[in-house]
């Protein structure tokens, strides 16, 4: 599964690159949809390379051998390419990583020269999201987070019975999904008041929750399951997923049929999709606790077994509204790992088409709020606060129950092992603003 | 809001459409689109009239004037004219009214004289999808429905305590929505087993859902909220929709987030969009029983208590395998009205909006199972055969609990009245076909 674009060692030309903390070595190589900021430019499609984008219309304009697998790309369009599945990817990236190579060569000896016409950097580039969405489902792999929140909701019965046999999900809203940077206003909604009449009013209990969304590649027909293996070459890519939620909303609204107006006003994924394949060498064994239920034979392979996880450390920052005007960068409130999670991608992708519902390019799927198993660990502020009963202390002395208006939440995603060099994510940061005036 | 192109004794140069029990009247003109059956042509967009499709885009060739109202809808695309909200619904509407009215006009004539060009068999098309469906809600405004099911999922507790002030909702799947004529395998799923361990297996308590759908017309911006006035405003058209439902499934998986692969794999709507102009004589006062909570200011307007609901009949018809050999027509199962349901579909897309969710042009917001008040109004078999005990018979002498293999569930909706001409929805079928083997 891994060759040379894997090896640690390997550098690129665009030196920013080659930086120890950089998200975007050449080993990563994901895919965003850009425009130079302030332009009325088409939105173009470009991969990541250090503090770089690399332009893909540009490349096909230069390079014709590239152009050929770029196809729709060039146009600014990803879901064509995503369609097309691993044998692509992998030719491109292969094809990426020779151009933009440290190693001499002739290609690389072309893009080099023309690297003022083929990167923007990122600073300057205004990143749309990177694919269109048809469908977004929303998981629910985090045990620890299942468990804690279960008990908030249900104290006497955290874990309902069929948690450890059902890959639990649920469809989300594709409208609301913005790119890292979205700004939106404190929701209003229903919740509960007093006596037995709700009351309409801004939400109160403003939650971020933290998750990895992983994007769908080659389509199934409807009618048609992928079994493990079809769903593992069905993955794309994945992002950072913050799934905003609306506490007091959800405890009013979500029974009998679930999370609805809680959810959908706002959900933030990060820019960059990193493909299968730079995630490749951080796959992980899926081990399921003897004490607990073995998965139902669609859900089980040997390959899911040695390999179907994913460790990917993952990270919460929070950057205040006093913090912003005091100069203060964002501070860490809490760090959980990918390889926690109940379920991996590719089981996830299994069940959701077991039924025979058709999963389209592009379709995206959230992984649900990873927290570890420490009290600290929490991926949602209503583990970290215990339901808002327990305030806590950020860096600089302020505390928090719930997000305030102004705050900035960032999550943060990484990859890394002894034996590959580091990769990241970028970040995917959205704010609060203040609710909007209602008539 | 009545003009002339409600008067119930205006009639078409098409006669078929003076037929009495024609579905497709000259005041009814809904949208929908086409190609001719066994085609490969590009899908069109075309108005159903008697048992014909007006081609919209021949008659934009051939009429200059109603070109120009027709915009992008020339091209085979509905969701940019439904962005265009109800002035160009209304322009339009006159002149198609003018157009293919039997009262003498130049209008008139050119058309009758190019009929050949203009008009398609139904029989002889084949819909699509009536157009672009970006999101789809699903609410739960079948108030006898909710506290039948209830009664099975919940028996002490069978409408929740949010039900009356929320119109419950959820968000479903729209890769797998179909159009009429939709057939698909029995799927397959996770279901509870005799210990404790599930089984996965093809369902055995497959049902419909009796259901209208409401399209959105012109997008809300994100974070910006729709009133009454304006939800009303925002509405398209309505169609039927079957939500196809895996009740085994769903009893298994739907806690604590809500029904998921139990209604994804399909769900099936009629062809035809009746626009809320056809709709116009058929508004009814929204009551709201005086023991009951009144609607939240949001949720209340003036006009919405006068007219804000639709008096539409609706009516299962089931034709089994055995009937289709037997050469025997459908039989009616049930019948309700959507006079019944508990929210208008104004405070459906306002309660939505209501907390800054951006609807966009297309977007489909299913009304949840309409049952009447009567144990043989329920709008599907889980009330109809109370959750599976009582078996009910069919007219030829079969019995039914839950759907067998090679049904065919055919929705039907009309709207009549002593004051206006009757119209009507257009069939709504879908055809259950056998679990497809699984290695």
């Amino acid at each position: 599964m891994l060759d040379h674009t894997h090896a640690p060692d390997a550098q690129s030309w665009v030196s920013c690159a080659n930086a120890a903390d950089t998200d975007f070595p050449i080993q990563n190589l994901p895919f965003g949809r850009f425009r130079r900021a302030g332009s009325h430019d088409a939105v173009r499609v470009g991969v990541a390379i250090g503090d770089q984008v690399l332009d893909l219309h540009a490349l096909g304009q230069l390079d014709p051998q590239v152009a050929v697998l770029l196809g729709s790309m060039a146009q600014g369009e990803l879901n064509g390419f995503m369609a097309q599945g691993r044998a692509a990817r992998i030719a491109l990236r292969h094809a990426l990583f020779e151009g933009l190579s440290a190693q001499p060569s002739g290609t690389a000896s072309l893009w080099r020269a023309r690297a003022e016409s083929l990167l923007v950097p990122q600073d300057e580039a205004e990143m749309a999201l990177p694919c269109r969405i048809g469908d977004y489902t929303d998981f629910y792999t985090g045990i620890h987070h299942a468990t804690t929140v279960g008990k908030l909701f249900r104290p006497d019965n955290p874990l309902l019975p069929n948690y450890k046999w059902v890959p639990i999900g649920y469809h989300g809203r594709s409208s609301s999904i913005g790119v890292s940077g979205q700004a939106f206003p404190r929701p209003w909604g229903q919740v509960k008041g007093e006596g037995d009449a709700p009351v309409f009013a801004p939400s109160r209990r403003l939650d971020y929750e933290l998750e990895l969304g992983f994007f769908v590649g080659p389509p199934n027909a409807p009618g048609m399951p992928l079994d493990m293996a079809q769903a593992e070459a069905s993955l794309f890519g994945a992002t950072l997923l913050n799934d905003w939620s609306a506490r007091d909303v959800q405890a009013w609204e979500y029974q009998p049929l679930g999370p609805f107006l809680a959810k959908n006003f706002s959900t933030t994924i990060s820019p960059w999709i990193v493909t299968m394949e730079a995630l490749a060498p951080f796959r992980a064994p899926f081990v399921r606790d003897a004490a607990d239920p073995q998965p139902l034979p669609y859900l089980d392979s040997a390959t899911n077994r040695e390999r179907g996880a994913i460790a990917i450390g993952l990270e919460v920052w929070i950057q205040t509204h006093q913090m912003r005007a005091q100069g203060q960068s964002a501070v860490r409130v809490s760090a959980s790992s990918f390889a926690d999670a109940y379920w991996t991608p590719a089981q996830l992708l299994a069940h959701h088409a077991s039924n025979g519902c058709n999963l389209q390019p592009g379709d995206l799927m959230g992984s649900g709020t990873q927290s570890g198993p420490a009290a600290n660990q929490g991926g949602s502020l209503l583990e970290l606060s215990q339901g808002g009963k327990a305030p806590f202390a950020l860096e600089n002395g302020e505390t928090r129950t719930f997000l305030q208006d102004g705050d900035c939440v960032i999550l943060r995603g990484f990859c890394e092992s002894a034996a590959a060099r580091r990769i990241g994510f970028g970040d995917c940061a959205g704010t609060l603003l203040p609710a909007m005036a209602r008539a």
